[in-house]
């Protein structure tokens, strides 16, 4: 029921703001004999962490990460794990500006009309900071993967920036590590940053699409109703910052096809069944057949923009706004390693879940 | 958080299969004094009913909802509210091919694997059956809506067919009522009759998209992290039988917005603030702003379809499959009345959230 | 968490009051593949059922439980398990007299406080009849701990009515059958029986004592914060109507014992740590120690007794009140099967949270 | 679900062991607007603070508490609200005798069992120490029910010490704060005194029973079932380290009387219902009735003690034990604050979950 908590048996609670002495994540639920350490979950953190280039807010953070509990020797011990990032860089005055304006797009004005409170000096806990923690917390889930089913492997990467789409004929997963974007189209990693140099000096942004597969997992995981896999992983790919839409396998494109042409078939190969085609996404029903797991999710721009919109004040008076802050031309950049931490998260509590319910998998085809 | 539970506060587990003796739902926190009758829930079971025309399964149940707690005199009491609709129609014998050949795109296979038995009888609980006590559900949220907040207003229709939109420039509220596909567009709805009557005959089926508008939604609903409207909206939409994909506002296409066009400004209206645009979908972080609220959600094609498609056996063997049984050649006809359902719900939820944990809305703007 | 939910994994709601036409219990969680019929879980009713002596409630309800939903072919199929239990009793016309007037020491008054209706026909939902469904539920749980851990056997009986304790001297677990009290004491039974009796004719009520025991419960179920095993129990306990105090181990006698006296001393056995007594009933930090699990529970006397006592009318009117219904002189009685029932449920949601979160016990000592 | 979370919309969740960094709680659905300061936490700590008299450990803590989220201007903003309280005395050499031997008493054996790791620094997360966070997060509880419900008073006082009772003729609320032990009986604290000086010097120790009370409590809180308010007492104390039985109103003694006796009878004051005794505890049928809300639990006597126990090794191999250490001879003394803290938490929630669910009181009676 908690408002700051996702998850079933591996539920991470973030909490902080962007402007407070810190910001973490209370993870309860990590199973015992876990190898973890701050080097391992700053390994994370790192990748999702701005000012690396002239593409993400020069908001300069060390986001170094503290494991302040449940560990001994190395090792998580089973109780909560607590991680413990620091604000440091936290020039307020930048939005001192902002203290009685409301900036359009972002949430200022509903969390103003809910809570009653402004807390000027930044996003507050609708930053996009708050996705540090979930970073952290991705990691503690991956080295608790890497424990308990270490063939599953997660890659997010961006498949658009506005309208433009990568050339699937182009894709390279080896291309990823390689680019600002985490794309894996290396031409479009070329021409996005042309593109995007200019939407940022004229201050502007944009937004993209990104995708995160999961391979390795075994078929089995979810449930046929509410706590199905994609729904988990629908909820948590939404609950990031920004982001507008969520699709599994065929995703909206799914409307759009016949049942013969969405059809995954079933043939039979040595270690199980193998399906033609991956319309599903890796989840029929709720649970997972043992595909790739594949979503994606659309990040809408950065709404803090140089060109001046019509907004309002705290009382009400009608006037326009500018934001100038350190911002990121396109945030859906930085949702790359998010959407992976997020992942990781939901396919650990799923492997706990059914752990717990059932134990090992019922049935074996073909005996 | 459970497996069949959905809900923070109004929280509604169902339960049943396709061919048990009964299926239902568990609706525990309605708030007591609602006016409720058997009757009013069953106006939207109408709405939902299977077999009203050609383009729905003709499998004929009378899905009557009895109300067998949680009332009395006609008003809620504050306690469990159970819903139960008995199956009538279970004609098993359609099914008794399908006992050892797993049908493609259904989840039989999954949840034999997870599970390890295979309700051959139909889907079991992987059938769109239990949607209907989710109408069910839904309905009860709706009369609870009523009492607390008359002013909303949920209303879905069909908005895409396979590949064909509807034309916004012909939308029309008042047709949605008029024709079998609840679509507000009426050329679409003629158009589309001819289209799946073909496609019907010929065995196959199609996907659609289904977008479902909440007017009337006070603004301060949601919250800034996990427990964001929009999450559980999605979670809401993924957790429905087919759908493959769900979009807020302006959705999978706010990837394709610069920030100048995303932006929805604000002014200042006699109610409050009145905004230019509605890319944000009422949502923004996280948080309703008072516009309606909207989303979309893809339902991919009927996976049951009479063209064969290669398949396995339990014990491994390779096959073939037609899935001849009672099916509608787009089910996404009777998710409709589900997703409002399901959105009845999720605003009924954070209505009791808001109000326990925020009591009044604490900022008022311009007073 | 939700008001009418009990468990983390074996999640049981129960529904229904006791003028309604039903009441049950929507179990979700358990596991697939266990054995289980409408009759296996009679069995445990019939055990609670009232009416089957003079010392218990003269209402006669069959208590006929149906399993709606959840299994197949006589095993569970891991969907959510609907028991549903019809009212067939309900002469309503005796508890009229009591419309306007509020019963000291039933809910009625802080039902209506809190709900503004008043279910005048009996206790509605605040009816000990609500405890049918728990047996209903629990009896779920112990054919799923037949099937999980089939070495855990419950046991529950009477080890005091009112200021007359059982000789410890004469415990005989064998005798609890032999009894209407389930008392091990053979000597208090018949003790029990002639001032029961005196009370019953004069229209009085007692309270009593019930423990009940698990032997054969695994070393490592619970956990050392909130989720602690006794912690688990102890809500179980409390939440069954009219219970005023729940012990574990030494209970509240631990408050008079010295360190010395108290400590459980350790020796190694054959198959593990053997404990030279058990204060701690069985639970140790919040987690089993292998030891029985050991709990008691004060239920009070009946409050509806024939003596006038004085209360206030809706209106706020003061008044006098005899509440002749048919009652049990002391439903401490009844409250044994279900004390068994709850114990059962704590115990399987703890063995799958086990399992979910541990897997296998981590630390196994000498070896 | 989780392990280490307490509550339903005001959640607090303990993190962190009595050797690790630090400690702390994490604390959702705090309402926004609460005035809240490090130093009014920092009271009730102090309060719990070990070391300040002859009685209690002599490791010394300064337990300042950290407020690293959730606040800005010196109010709630309705995010978590982290509470962050470093270890500083964490003379890990004390305890390295015991890293191969288990502690009678605690819960190093069913930790090790379990968890499969043995943190013999301390009692690792099973320590008490984890109670100075629960001290923190019911600071914060009190806090907001300042603000919503002024009116509520929660004392915690100890009324019986080993064998030795309070005398009720001489208690006096006003003595509590004058002595060690919070006793509100002057003489029984100079005899305790005494008492458990004999039992510090030798090395022995003693239980307790603590009683918490709470008066200006709304009629209303509570819910029939599971969530009852007496459920949620019992689970909060039985939570706390060391409990091992709990009380509502006439508690175990509700065995021993009759239906006169127990009954308390209604009358009509002027402000509402008033009673004539509260052998219920100020709730009937888990809603409170607006009388004081009152609970006790018994705490075992510390298991540390200088007598030489049988015990065994990691290895299996019997051996004895003495614990030396820093310890309390009587640690029912520091629950004292601790029983508070979870007293103010659950009436919290409980206003929280009311106002959520049903807004205001629904039955007034008399008008």
């Amino acid at each position: 029921m908690s408002m700051n908590t996702f998850g079933h048996l591996f539920r991470v609670t973030t909490w902080g703001e962007s402007h407070g002495p810190a910001l973490g994540a209370t993870v309860d639920g990590c199973p015992p004999g876990v190898e973890v350490s701050a080097e391992m979950l700053q390994h994370w953190l790192d990748k999702r962490k701005p000012g690396q280039n002239k593409f993400t807010t020069q908001r300069r953070e060390p986001d170094a990460v503290e494991i302040l509990s449940g560990t001994f020797e190395g090792r998580t011990t089973g109780t909560p794990v607590q991680l413990m990032i620091r604000n440091t860089d936290q020039r307020s005055k930048d939005y001192g500006d902002i203290a009685e304006k409301f900036r359009p797009g972002h949430a200022d004005i509903t969390y103003f009309q809910k809570y009653g409170n402004r807390d000027y000096r930044g996003g507050g806990r609708s930053s996009a900071r708050e996705t540090a923690a979930r970073v952290a917390a991705g990691g503690l889930a991956r080295a608790a993967l890497a424990h308990l089913a270490p063939q599953i492997e997660i890659t997010g990467c961006m498949v658009q920036m506005g309208p433009h789409r990568i050339d699937e004929a182009r894709r390279d997963a080896a291309e990823i590590a390689n680019n600002p974007f985490w794309t894996p189209d290396p031409v479009a990693a070329e021409d996005w940053a042309d593109y995007l140099d200019g939407l940022r000096k004229s201050g502007s942004s944009v937004g993209a699409v990104i995708e995160v597969t999961a391979t390795g997992v075994p078929a089995g995981l979810g449930a046929p109703v509410y706590a199905k896999l994609d729904t988990d992983i629908a909820a948590a790919m939404m609950s990031i910052n920004a982001v507008k839409g969520v699709e599994i396998g065929a995703g909206m494109g799914a409307a759009t096809l016949t049942g013969e042409e969405n059809a995954d078939e079933i043939t039979m190969g040595p270690d199980g069944p193998v399906y033609s085609s991956n319309h599903a996404g890796g989840i029929l029903g709720g649970i997972s057949t043992g595909q790739p797991v594949t979503c994606r999710f659309a990040v809408k721009p950065t709404s803090s923009i140089l060109t001046p919109r019509r907004t309002i004040t705290k009382s009400g008076a009608e006037t326009e706004i500018i934001t100038k802050g350190r911002h990121d031309p396109c945030v859906g950049i930085r949702a790359v390693p998010v959407g992976e931490a997020m992942m990781a998260c939901v396919l650990l509590d799923h492997l706990l879940l059914h752990r717990g319910q059932i134990g090992e998998n019922q049935g074996r085809i073909g005996g």
